[in-house]
């Protein structure tokens, strides 16, 4: 069931994501319809990190007037309390957002995680529109994941997610201190980083690993193969204890489509036995999939409230 | 929140488990107390396994009268369409349980998954009470799981829940087809077994070697340790991507309580980096979980339904 058909005529929705680099904005209509898009860049980490997102925020809003706001954010990400956990990238721990935007705005706004947002958004509007159960796996510097079950995401109180940090077995090192991550083989990162160490050659990302791969390059081949084997043993762990009707594969890396979903599909057909096998889509709505799911939280909060 | 605060008095109810040695019953107050309980042989698999079952579920029923019924039963079942798709235990598949049992009883009954039924009874009742993201594991024959959260089971249209089958990485074959399978090494079964295979001594189960590892005979701790090592993978993944506050342990295994659940804290320990640890219990219902599941089953049912 898509929410918009439950909702009345409580439109313009704003959606806001603050990424690690820009905050993107996007104003949408009841049928889900991008109306408007902006885009910001994200202020530098430091003490006064969260006050001036909150005015680009704030900025944001007066440019798009709308009837309801949403507003994602990265890292542990604490819906119910409304609290930005902690953000690596971003610098901070234990910030009040939720009220912190209300006040700002002069009005409730519903606050979310950017992967969440994204995974709620692939689910009513894009790659994995009809599915019940599904898993949002973005794939870019670094991988997350989102299971979506009949609209709801799964949170554990912010800490759900970390696809990037269970072991997959291949014994490298990986930044967060643990051994095998798959972050540390199958992230875009990872994979232009592992081509270089391997052939002393320097490139510009995964982009052109893969098509090195296309060519034909041995080397690329290897470590595309052992991204492809660390994503299928971490799908097929998925598959088992979730059983996802469909999986959708974003990010950067998703950019790849056949290249990466074709041997995925392959190698969790072989691996797989009795479980259900999971449908292996492409994520469709790019970057514009966290505002769009923040826009998306805006009105499922406006719809319980009523 | 327990649900039946939220009940009147549509009292008593009645759950039964269907499962591969022994049909139990259970009635319960309007607060969770049992009042009696039952137990019958499960007729062998075969060809009328499906009526026998219905028959004895039918006497159950005349000599527990009850306001609502749930039934619980093993292997994949789809609690929304009301089928039990497939059983290898008691051979059956594509069996539309929930019309079959409410044309046998003369009124609605809730279907539903005996392990999903455990975890919500775990959840509500037992070792998980007031934990709003839970994991259940019950660990004998086999291992399953199932997650809860917010009151609600994971059941990815019944395929959801084979934490016994994902790959830990010992390298050994399992029944179903796969290696490494967390089951192959980790289970009751296969403690034993492993245990008989590395000595040549027959043993009586699990148990027995837990008591050898108790009295710290070498080749029982190495088959232990095995154990210990699978689950503590199988539980960093479960803590990564789902990030449950609590992890109950059941089955017959968690009879061995600290000897299982202390080497498995530890473990976890060593191996999460920034995740949420997640707080490992025992069980608490032993095996009337599944019946006390499926009487939860019918007052949730009742409770939607009004």
């Amino acid at each position: 069931m898509n929410i918009f058909d439950q909702i009345g005529d409580s439109v313009p929705v704003l959606g806001v994501d603050v990424g690690g680099t820009a905050i993107k904005a996007v104003l949408v209509d009841e049928a889900g319809t991008v109306l408007e898009t902006r885009s910001r860049p994200t202020p530098g980490r430091g003490p006064s990190v969260v006050p001036e997102v909150l005015d680009v925020v704030g900025q944001l809003a007066e440019e798009l007037p709308s009837d309801q706001v949403g507003v994602a954010v990265p890292g542990i990400v604490d819906e119910r309390r409304g609290i930005g956990v902690f953000s690596e990238n971003l610098g901070w721990r234990d910030v009040p957002f939720a009220d912190l935007l209300s006040d700002r705005l002069g009005r409730p706004v519903a606050f979310t995680h950017d992967v969440r947002a994204g995974a709620l958004a692939e689910n009513q509007l894009g790659g994995g529109r009809g599915a019940r159960t599904m898993l949002f796996i973005p794939i870019g510097t670094g991988i997350a994941s989102a299971l979506v079950t009949d609209g709801h995401v799964h949170d554990a109180d912010g800490y759900a997610g970390e696809l990037g940090h269970v072991d997959v077995g291949h014994g490298e090192p990986c930044l967060c201190g643990g051994t095998g991550c798959l972050e540390a083989v199958a992230s875009a990162a990872a994979i232009a980083r592992r081509y270089t160490t391997l052939t002393g050659r320097e490139i510009r990302g995964a982009v052109e690993v893969a098509r090195r791969v296309e060519a034909g390059e041995p080397e690329a081949v290897t470590v595309w193969e052992d991204a492809v084997e660390g994503l299928v043993t971490a799908l097929a762990w998925t598959a088992s204890v979730l059983a996802p009707e469909v999986v959708v594969v974003g990010g950067g890396l998703s950019g790849a489509n056949r290249l990466l979903l074709e041997p995925l599909a392959r190698g969790l057909s072989a691996r797989l036995k009795f479980q259900r096998e999971p449908r292996l889509v492409r994520a469709t709505l790019g970057g514009l999939a966290g505002c769009r799911g923040a826009a998306l939280a805006a009105i499922t909060r406006h719809r319980v409230a009523q």
